[in-house]
Order: structure tokens, then sequence, then C-alpha cells
């Protein structure tokens, strides 16, 4: 067999003017100059935005890695990886205001779009690609005054040449996912059947750590290993428990790092309605949800294959109904890059490429599918 | 094959002296008596404890089934359990001051091992038991002014009968389980040998749902679904981040709900490590864990089976190495019961024995070693 082509769908961008506008910010998400000249901070959790550490040191180092298209490409490269379908990197726009919401949706989904034809254009003028080398899914403009303006942007992105859905954060207007306020987005995902990639950004409160100290001690281990991927698992829970799935069962969501817990904890999640007094069926006065989890987990969810190693691996598949064509490879560039400034492939991508072939090692369709071919169909790329 | 052995080795019990003690009690944890006479309520977990619910109908009914050994002996009979490891249900002795932790942990203890003996000896001439009904996880005086006094305990279980561990939450003496002053309990829990099960209680803070009414909206579904097997991990992974399983490399730790979403997030904790700049290891000033996490999972970790689907179980197997050796049966008993009073066997514990049969049902081997063989070798059931 020849080498599977390999598509990145959990992969990251801040444009150019996106940097320039969290530059312009003093409180998080901001981007700091450090005084002494050294490279831009990026300051986008709010418990890197901490007075006890000297504003030239909070956060991360943030390069050219996270706007430069051409680094991408690079990375893309040196990894086997045919075609990336980028998106805006968390916090999105959930921080931005009724009166530019919509506005910069708009500038960030025409700018994604048209740096997709760009290097389209020039890779297909001057390689022989195999794929398109990228895609994209837009940013929506949460905080608008309705949800109409919402739903009008993803109409908009639909008509856009390279898109493919849309990015999303847990909070959606505020309310969380199952704030009945998101309907209108609900539907016109359904209509425009763009893919909704689920992805998280605030993680935990410090208190579920142990309290601020704890979680200091470790750096952002238990944020971002644990916070995160519980962060993922409540929103979609919230929405699943809310009748989401039931009231638009046409959704189709990609969940970042795996489903955060969602495929091992989804028994878990069936027994305890199961057993709920307060839900209706159980003699309650709650509407439960009316589908089972694992319906939906095999009709409307996906999951990336970001989740470092096997035993993660395996509990995805079997959520999907035993099957691998629902797993789609990523990589979460540019975050978790190297420490050190080697000019080797990347330990986070390594780990997960390892993870897939040593998973299905006997199952060489299934890693074909896994890296790129479950994408390239469920995405329509081409 | 003849029907394998069947150890229930998650299985809780209130002592009529600890129900007494809550009874006498007004703050969480309490059992109320309603005033019309129906069955007492138990209110443990503090969400329970809400102003705003008629204090007759807060937490949930009590009967017979935390108290009565015979309740449980029944239950056995009616699952085809062969023989439980009972254990003091949360929240154990955490909120029972210095004055008295340790005269209560004795109390517990010696009451547990008698009722075991009491048990066993009848059995024994009665039946023809294929294994003695009952054994126990002791509990220990986490509040004692001393961990002397803590180890002193362990020791003393250790001389017990039917002792074969002990039981503990996610605080340990307030601090979390990454406190060095648990240093000597995690000693003499080396030096005894005793299997430590570690249990959640405490979930996560309502802010990490959403909200108290976010949680109250769908039951305690959030808490238990989810904040419960987060708890558990955020505990095990505080004790592997800051060392125990360095300093203490013989600890046996069995893992409520298969780990909580350990199995699942093993990885994603291994990279998120790999690349902290805290850590010495990446040049930082932080002493981080030196042994890998899937070599504690594989050398130091027992979970139990209690996850309610294949997709867990699968994680769970993977997990500890590829090998079904360190998965062991458990029913949560008496939580869970049906909602409706129907004679039949409990959804909860059917809902594992399942999982258990598809996960390994090319297996009978592996079949029979989670649902007993593996409790009987490692905790010496005999």
């Amino acid at each position: 067999m020849s080498n599977p082509l390999v598509v990145d769908i959990h992969t990251h961008v801040y444009p150019p003017a996106y940097i320039e506008m969290l530059r312009a910010r003093k409180k998080v998400p901001y981007i700091h100059d450090p005084s002494d000249g050294g490279p831009p901070r990026l300051i986008i959790l709010a418990s890197d935005d901490d007075s006890s550490i000297p504003v030239d040191e909070r956060g991360r180092p943030v390069d050219s890695s996270y706007s430069d298209i051409k680094v991408k490409l690079d990375f893309m490269q040196k990894h086997g990886i045919d075609c990336s379908v980028i998106s805006l990197a968390n916090p999105w726009l959930d921080f931005v205001g009724e009166e530019q919401a919509s506005e910069w949706a708009q500038k960030i989904n025409d700018d994604l779009d048209s740096t997709c034809t760009q290097v389209n254009t020039t890779v297909s003028q001057t390689q022989s690609a195999r794929l398109p080398r990228l895609f994209a899914f837009g940013t929506l403009p949460l905080g608008a005054p309705g949800p109409e303006a919402i739903a009008d942007e993803l109409h908009r992105i639909k008509t856009l040449r390279h898109m493919r859905g849309v990015i999303m954060g847990t909070t959606g207007r505020g309310h969380g996912l199952d704030d009945p306020g998101l309907d209108p987005v609900w539907k016109a995902l359904e209509d425009t059947q763009l893919m909704l990639f689920l992805h998280p950004h605030y993680g935990l409160p410090d208190e579920a750590f142990g309290g601020p100290e704890v979680v200091r001690r470790y750096g952002h281990v238990l944020p971002l290993a644990l916070g995160f991927p519980l962060e993922t698992t409540i929103a979609v829970t919230r929405m699943y428990l809310s009748g989401v799935f039931d009231r638009f069962p046409k959704l189709q969501i990609l969940l970042a790092h795996s489903g955060g817990t969602l495929p091992f904890l989804a028994g878990r999640i069936e027994s305890c309605i199961a057993h709920e007094r307060t839900f209706k069926v159980n003699g309650g006065t709650v509407q439960g949800p009316q589908r089972g989890i694992w319906d939906v987990l095999k009709t409307n969810i996906y999951l990336d294959a970001v989740v470092y190693g096997t035993a993660g691996m395996k509990a995805a598949v079997e959520a999907s109904g035993g099957t691998t064509d629902r797993l789609l490879f990523g990589t979460d560039h540019p975050f978790f890059p190297p420490l050190s400034d080697e000019d080797e492939q990347w330990t986070s991508v390594v780990t997960n490429y390892k993870a897939i072939n040593k998973t299905f090692e006997k199952d060489g369709d299934a890693v074909a599918g896994v890296l790129g071919g479950n994408a390239i169909r469920i995405l329509n790329l081409k």
C-alpha cells in the first residue's frame, strides 16, 4: 500500500489581524511585548494572568508559528501531513462584544479562506500535491446581539470555498451549550451541514484542583491534562442532557482531544441517567434526553485522535460503535512544541502517530482512515 | 468451565453505630428523620444540603440496605456474588475531629471485622460456600492529631482477620494526597502491604459545571457521572506529580470507577509533563515525577470494573499494560438501586456484568479473573 494521505484536522492559527487585536488589549486574552525585547508573551489563560508573575514572564512565548502560514506548511512537511484543516485558536472571539463580533468573525473567516486559496493555488502550480494543502473551520460571532447573527454567519461560511465547519468553545453565548437560546445556531448547523468542532479553553476552576497554589505547583499540567478534557466533557454532556441531540438529530460535532473523557465516561453517564429520580422516565418531572448516549456517539459525534496513547484510542473506537470511521488525526499545532530547539519531529505529534499505528497495527485500512481517509470523506476535502 | 467465583470489591456499608452518629448531626453529613414518618434521609453531599429543598426531601432515602448485613447477603445471593470485600461508605471519618478520630476508626474497623467473622462462621456451618462470604477494607482516622496515629491504625488493621486494605477519600489530612505530611501513611501502607482503595466523595465545585442552577437542572447526573471520576483522577494525578510513587514504589492502590478517567487521560498527562517548562527534566526548577505514568499504572494501580461499558473497560485493560489481571469486579452497592421496587436484578450491576462479558467474550480466563480470580489472588481472600 502506498503511503496514506495524512490530514490534520486539529491545527490552529492566529491570523496577524487577530494577533494585533490581542496586542492592543491589557486584560486576558492579550499579548505583551517584554521590555527586554524578548519574544512576545501570549496570555490567554486566566491562570497565567497572575500579578505575582512579572508581566514580562507571563503566559507563553509566541512566535511566528502562531500566525505565519509558511511555518505551518513547514511543520506539515516535516511531519508528513498532506492537508490541514486550520482553525482559529482559543479563545476565538468569545471576548469580543456585540458591537464588533460579527465584523471580526467575517474578517477572520474571509482571512482564513483567502489564506487557503493562496496556499492551494501556489502549491498546485509548483508541486504535485495529492490533496489541496489547506481547508478551514470558521469562527462564530457568539457575542453578537442575537443568535440570528450567528446563524447568518454560518450560512455565509457555507458559501466560502475552503470552509468545512466552525470551531467553537464551551460557553456558547455565555450560558453553556444547553442554552435554549442557541437553538437557531444548532438549526443553522443542521441546515448547512457544517461540522462543529467543539474545543476547550476555560478548563476548570482552580478550586477543582485544590486551589491556585496546587495548580501552580505543577505548571500547566493539571489545567491542560485534566481541566481541558473535563471542560469538553461537561459541555457536550450538558448539550446531551438538555435534549439538543433530540431536537437537532442531524448535528455533526467533532470533539477535541477524543472527546475529552466522553468515551470513557459515557457508560457512567448512561447509568446515572437511568438512576436519576429527577427524570421523567424514572417518575420525576424533568424531561431527560430521549436518545441514548451511545446512539449519539455513533451518529452525531466524531472524535479527533489527539489522545496520546492506545488506551484512549481504544476507548474512542469502542465509543464510536466499534468502528474507526469516526476518528480523525490531529496535531494541536502550534501548541505543545518541543521545549528544546532541536530540529526534530515534535514529540506531541510522534506520540499520536505511534498510538494510531500501535492501536491499529494489523489493519492498514483503519490506519489510513484515521490518518486521512476519514477526514477526506467526512469533510469532503477536495 | 464451571461458574467462576464472583468477588465484589466495591461494596459499602454504614454500620449501625455510624448511622447513629450521622443521626445526631445537623450538618453534612447527617441523617434526618422526616416528620411524616417516611424513610430517613441521608444527606452526605454538600449540594444536597440545600436550604431551598424542604429538609424532609433532601438527599436520598436510606433504608436497611445501608447497614443491615443481611440485606447485603441477600443482594449478593440475588446477583451471584460469592464474596464481598465491604468498606465504609463515603464520607468515612473525614469529618471526625482529632479528639475522636482514632476511637471511631477502631470502632468501625473492629465492627466490620466482627461482622465478617459472624457471617463467615454462620455460612461455613450452614452452606457449602466456595469462599468466605465477607472480607473488609478498613477506615482511617485521618483527622487524628498526627499521621503517626493513622499509621498506627494501619498496623492494627493488619492484625485483624478479615481486613485486606483500607478505603480512603481524596482529601487525605485536608491538603490532598500530595501532602508530604502523608508520607508516614504511605510508609505504613508499604510496610503492611495493605491495599489502598481510593474513592471519591467531594466531586467538583458547582462552578465547574456552570453553577448550582445548572447542576440542579440534571439532578445528580453531573456531579456523580463527571464530578466523582474527575475527583479521583485529580487526586491520583497529584499523588503522581508530587513523586509519591517515586518515594513509595511498593504502594498498591485500587482506584474506584476504573480510575475515574485516569486510563483515558494517562497519555495526555504524560504528554503535558513532557512539555511542562516548570519541570527540571525540561530545564525548569521543579522536580517532576521520575517514573512514567504507564509504569505506575502497571505496577502500583489496580482498577475496579465499575465502568458501565466496553469503552471504559477496554481503556482500563490497555492502561493496565494490556492485561486483565489488574481489573476487579465491583457493584457500588447499596448505591444506584433500582428506582422502582421490582424484585429484579439491579440494572447498575447487570450493566457491569454485561460489559465484562462482552469485552472479554472470547476469553473465559479473563472473565473469571475480572469477576473474582484477580481479587482472590491480589487480596488473598481465604
